[in-house]
């Protein structure tokens, strides 16, 4: 906790002239890039003055120390002043303040991981108090360590549910070590916001949430500096400082004044000179407080050790690949025994994953898991009961579990989130912005495709391939039994950025032996023989709809090559290359939309080769689906064996059939 | 206002009774369905049985009478619960009932329209309250109509951020036509809610909020009645009904137990035993309010002649098909003005929607505008000037405005939702309901793509093709120029499903003459020769590229196709084929990732002509990108002219550059 005095004139002195250069600052470095939010940086100043120089515990020298505190910029676009505060700390020089959002800067017009100090990205508003939230469940429950949670939120940004969400779950889980700062400065993008400066409206909306609210003047050093004091001696409540300002303050051009949002003051010099001129004030940020744990027991991970987050920069990463990084352990997972299933046994790939984590857990005390009250469905309830002091239940609120997975991970810890596919939808700007992050999280997606059969579309995941390839740098994995589920499962503990594993709900038959082993950008071609005249490729569900038309086709002389196209993302294009060569004609079918999906990612790894592709025909989910069981579900689609054999035997003679 | 009597001994056995009915029928339908969730019916029944049999004001014989009230189940499983109420009130017979969630039957797992007494799709939770703010603010302010707008919750969706951003703009709107009713059963899916029984805590956090709470037993038949009379009659204030009930209350064997969610119970013939047997109480439902209107002035539309809301059904509607509906105006957009750009006029294309849409709000009295706050950006200002009572201020609450687009186009309006591209991915959730929905609305995103510049990636639409060409019968389109934009602006009036319009944020040259017109489906050749040997695609900004890339071909003495690619989905397969045909190379090229977008738009074209397809190269954004100009941006993320160029000259020659 951080003592509090009061203040001293020349102390409060010291601290508006820090204030000042931030707000210079903030000037300076929009006025080079020619863009950028100064007033929006302008209005925050006092507060993240007073923070910095008295309240923030923080090593810029060594970012990754475990007794750091995290300060994250929710309202992601007022980056200059976080510019500002680490140039008054040290952290970067001038020159580097004024290469502000130029091409090759790490100083971008949003704040990303791309610079050490920085956790994860924002600029999405609404999102950074959630992943707060996160980091904050993570100082409590998992370092055990005594490190603080400062959020800086804007308060256009508190009109998402994702602030309500975390509201709800950091009342709710008494996290006494976050604060949120929520710089109330009246004016949003486009003109004032619902509420202006009625701080009360907010307080009283968190005080229901379980919060410990404060109300004060965003100017007023001494009142800012009492409640930052406050805030961090509230046992059993987090708290939030909603501080009344004036956006632009300093400068009468724009203080206060709509449209001037998202731009630079119209005169920097003559607001430089208004602000006081340009100040080199630096300030000795307080270090972390020592790692003295919060509890009697240890850590369950060693803080000196915990995993360096990556710096990944443009192009440098391939999908799926693992890079170590200093301090780290070695690649490639530990000894862990995935559980075995026999071939021909029936077991949904939902329970393999299920009973892969809990089994994961034991080898990986780094692993942890999410859930949003449906781990019962999604299987994570089978770590839920090995390891309950690793597990996390977010009730239904998928953005803010989304969230608390990246804040995990800023800490080191690999987090498993879980939810049905079609509810991934739901954190998908959260699972954009992870990737923007440089985030690793781990996601599953249960109650995949039609083939859940009776619960209707709305429960059915067919967009999730989609819109989880179109992240960037995401890895898409579909098992379609429960040995490669389980196996993959293990393999995405290792896995850098965004990974995904869809599984399904029904029960399908084990198709591999206990040991095997899957590579991620891998295939298995479970039918092939000299003969081939047309291959089909298969994901999940889809891969024993393909066996069983192979088995049709033979009946009829034609040889099938089948293709499970475990991993979409990446796919394997040498496979689908030599299926090509080899049968010229391919039959991609998926429990899917047909937009995104596995045939788009056939079509395009084989593109890749820039030579003619051979003839693919994709199926996929034609219709709105309605209830049904399964089978009819995979019949009415026109993705079940019959449908897929129909579709070959057409393509091997040479024609399409009758649409 | 329904008025409020206290009830007699006799009325309140009646309703009682009616309760069990609908009780003993969510139990047989269930039962006769082996799947779906009765104990989350049981505990609503008293609550539904008075709403149905005092409060709501219907006409089962007409369900799109303008005056009648809206009931949503936002706990969409609750189903087998509305369809005993569609029973009991004569909408369907017992055999219909029975046939809940088989094969063919409209009773499907989770409501949808397909029923003509339900209005939306629900079933992801947390969106059936803020498509209520949708309706409740039509009535209030379009339709100016007296129905109320009655919406059942689960307790366990309240943790679900959008039921706090519907909870802020209903409080703020002051939506007095709005109920929410929650059945506060205790138990989830899994296992106990956060609050349990703890409705206190609900009402504070709804108090906060603007509304009325009330906190009543909901087994208490007296209680209910008294608390939705009150709730009609509380003028300012939207009102909460926090209702505490038992799951599965009246069967012994599964009331307020864990592990009986979403399933029949174990034993029917006993359960209905228990409940007293089967009933066949039909209910005379309250007639809709007269037609008086709220204001003195008439609504805005007509509302005997409110177009008729489709019903679909599975594979009947190519995407961006029209289909005329009884009592509904013939297609085609109706005489309208677009805004007029001369060729060469440096115009951004986000610029002529907004002119765009402010004059069609001129000719279609039917459109309105909704926006999250970036009306500036989106340039939804124009048509907020022009048209201040059709334009609806959402404030940064994007899940709440398309929920809202979904509520009014429910009520006959055609609503055009806008933001940046990058956030309608906080909402995917909902595009992806309102497509069950089959409702119409219509999307733009601005923004769009590494051409914005210094902003960086967070502000970046990369995803948005992808996303939403993975929604069932979607329209995507993505103009190159102001006059494209304006014109499919206008198209889109007219469009079933969701249409989105992907704009761009910098000015880029008018390439089309004022008064042409561009089908949707279709596509633009912009260069074509008899030798052509390569043909370029884009789409949007990338259009302007390819143009500069076939110029420098040229100079290199190679022939280009270029093709402005439009219309996403559907795409223009015939101009695909011909330029496969006549040039045999295709570059593709997009301001997006290289998953889902146009390149594999047109690959998937390309292969659904069933013979071998030409060698197709994607360009698309390849790494991470940072903050720099627009130019710079481009050429990093390798989608600039010099980049088309280059690989079109490589592909001529026969081989692809070096990676």
């Amino acid at each position: 906790m951080t003592t509090s005095f009061l203040l001293d004139q020349a102390v409060t002195h010291q601290l508006r002239e820090l204030a000042q250069q931030l707000r210079v600052d903030a000037v300076r470095c929009s006025a080079a890039a020619a863009s950028g939010h100064p007033t929006s940086s302008m209005s925050a100043a006092d507060l993240m003055a007073v923070l910095l120089a008295r309240h923030l515990r923080y090593d810029f020298t060594d970012p990754r120390a475990p007794g750091n505190d995290h300060l994250i910029f929710s309202k992601g676009h007022a980056s200059p002043l976080l510019y500002a505060m680490f140039k008054a700390a040290g952290a970067i020089g001038d020159e580097q303040l004024l290469s502000y959002r130029s091409a090759g800067s790490a100083l971008e017009g949003h704040p990303t991981p791309r610079l050490p100090w920085v956790d994860v990205a924002t600029g999405s508003l609404g999102q950074g108090l959630p992943i707060g939230v996160g980091i904050a469940l993570a100082g409590r429950e998992l370092d055990r360590m005594p490190y603080r949670v400062w959020v800086l939120c804007g308060d256009g940004e508190l009109a998402e549910g994702s602030i309500w969400e975390a509201a709800e779950q950091a009342g709710y889980s008494r996290l006494d070590n976050l604060t949120a700062i929520v710089d109330v400065n009246r004016l949003g993008q486009r003109g004032p916001t619902r509420h202006g400066w009625d701080t009360g409206a907010y307080a009283a909306r968190f005080r229901a949430f379980g919060w410990h609210a404060i109300e004060v003047n965003g100017h007023d050093i001494a009142a800012i500096d009492q409640a930052l004091s406050e805030a961090a001696g509230k046992p059993g409540h987090p708290t939030v400082i909603l501080a009344r300002t004036r956006k632009g303050r300093g400068v009468a051009a724009v203080e206060d004044k709509e449209g001037q949002h998202g731009k630079p003051v119209p005169d920097a010099e003559e607001a430089i000179a208004e602000l006081g001129g340009v100040r080199d004030i630096h300030v000795n940020v307080l270090p972390p407080a020592a790692s003295t744990t919060l509890a009697a027991t240890a850590p369950r991970v060693p803080a000196q050790g915990r995993p360096v987050r990556p710096q990944f920069h443009a192009g440098e990463r391939p999908p799926g690949s693992r890079q170590a990084h200093p301090g780290e352990r070695p690649p490639g997972p530990r000894e862990w025994r995935p559980p075995e299933y026999q071939p021909g046994d029936m077991v949904a790939t939902r329970t393999a994953f299920g009973q892969a984590l809990a089994a994961l857990g034991d080898a990986r005390p780094e692993v942890v898991v999410l859930d949003g009250e449906v781990g019962d469905s999604t299987r994570t309830q089978y770590f839920a009961t090995a390891h309950p002091d690793r597990f996390f239940e977010f009730y239904i609120a998928e953005q803010q579990m989304i969230a608390a997975a990246v804040g995990m991970q800023v800490r080191g810890w690999i987090p498993y989130a879980a939810t049905f596919a079609a509810f991934l939808s739901r954190a998908y700007d959260f699972i954009r912005m992870a990737a923007i992050s440089r985030a690793s999280i781990r996601l599953s997606g249960s109650h995949a495709g039609v083939s859940i059969g009776q619960d209707g579309p709305s429960q059915m995941g067919l967009e999730d391939i989609a819109a989880l390839r179109a992240v960037r740098g995401s890895t898409v994995l579909c098992p379609s039994d429960a040995t490669q589920a389980a196996w993959l499962t293990g393999a995405m503990a290792d896995i850098d950025g965004i990974s995904y594993l869809r599984t399904a709900r029904g029960d399908t038959p084990v198709l591999y032996p206990p040991g095997e082993r899957f590579e991620v950008g891998g295939s298995r071609v479970l039918r092939s023989a000299a003969d081939d005249q047309v291959t089909l490729v298969g994901a999940g569900v889809t891969v024993h709809e393909a066996l069983a038309a192979a088995d049709q086709l033979a009946a009829d002389g034609v040889s099938a090559r089948v293709i499970d196209a475990y991993s979409v993302k990446p796919i394997d294009g040498p496979a689908l290359h030599a299926a090509a060569r080899d049968t010229g004609r391919i039959v991609t079918v998926e429990d899917h939309w047909p937009e995104g999906g596995l045939g788009d990612a056939v079509l395009s790894a084989l593109a890749s080769s820039g030579e003619p592709l051979p003839a693919v025909t994709k199926l996929a989910v034609g219709g709105m689906p309605g209830s049904a069981t399964p089978d009819e579900q995979l019949a009415v689609a026109g993705i079940d064996s019959t449908a897929i054999a129909e579709v070959a035997r057409h393509l091997v003679a040479g024609r399409l059939p009758e649409p």
